[in-house]
């Protein structure tokens, strides 16, 4: 297999998290995302959408997509389980982590992308958006420190994807100036996670 | 089991496909977005994002998010397969599922709610990002062009959940006057998948 990523992206950070949760180590190639060698000819015939990380597998196929990725992996080792073994487990943590995703990971990166202007010589951006977005991830702070309030880690008593999605994008929005940890439940399980060896 | 569910809206119509495909009936309750049923403090505790669809289960847990929930279903009534049988069938159908999502579904949805201000009672808009994401979501549909010109079904052989995801936000882009059928593989593949008995 062959990783190509940014390491240093939230997406690059939660592949890499789950191949230490696993034990995994492949060759990896960077791919420097400002520089816009994801926007070259080379790179879009592995994944037309130009992003990172992408997975080659020792079949020659490339997986794009973060999760799509991390799951494949644990396909291939399943323990330490991070996606559920029932079908209710799966369904709780696929929910918690595009909860993750969708109601926070998305909103600080479109808060990031339009604020900053950080890739506007390749998208158009609107601080208007970016203010709405960011006033949205704050929004959603609240529902996961009342589920942090009662279980151990977000999907419930398993550490899990959803754990490494939340964690890592709240890591990356306070680096962006986004300051999202105001409530103790969230504030001590994310110290917890993110002293785990595979964060570090 | 029950659903709480908007049958009309598009993840509504994703869950309604996959229960179709299976076979699976569940007696349903139709949640009122428009009229703002689903932010009241009753569905909420139900799933607190406030979105539909919502999967209660036999044991009473609460599984919300369109694909947790279809996986869910996949897990009771694994034929047919809309998931993927082996580690990188699935990792190719989640990869193509959220391409979709990520670079179709989500800019459409966006550009629709920014650009009508259907739910401007609760969430601040702005016309501008309405703009950018049209754009976005038009200038995604090459990718999904080239991958059926080239396979039968987006993920490749096999009819599946990414599908579901990119033929229902073709058909609510269209009907919110996006129109994004400009390229003859989408469209003579979404005609035969939108003839399926499922869809109908």
């Amino acid at each position: 297999m062959h990783l190509y990523t940014m390491s240093a992206s939230p997406n690059g950070r939660r592949v890499a998290v789950v191949m230490k949760e696993k034990g995994i180590e492949i060759p990896t190639t960077e791919i420097d995302l400002r520089g816009g060698e994801n926007l070259g000819v080379e790179f879009k015939a592995k994944n037309p959408v130009a992003r990172v990380p992408v997975l080659e597998t020792d079949a020659g196929t490339f997986i794009a997509e973060t999760v799509a990725i991390s799951r494949y992996l644990e396909s291939l080792v399943p323990q330490p389980n991070l996606f559920g073994q029932s079908g209710e487990e799966q369904a709780i943590i696929e929910m918690w982590n595009r909860r993750a995703e969708i109601s926070l990971m998305i909103p600080v990166a479109q808060a990031f992308r339009n604020l900053t202007g950080v890739f506007k010589d390749r998208e158009k951006i609107s601080k208007e958006w970016g203010e709405i977005s960011a006033e949205v991830a704050r929004n959603a702070m609240p529902m996961f420190e009342t589920q942090l309030e009662q279980t151990e880690y977000l999907a419930g008593d398993q550490f899990s994807i959803a754990d490494i999605t939340l964690a890592l994008t709240l890591t990356f929005a306070k680096a962006v100036g986004q300051d999202l940890f105001q409530a103790p439940a969230v504030i001590t399980w994310h110290e917890k996670v993110s002293a785990r060896e595979s964060f570090n």
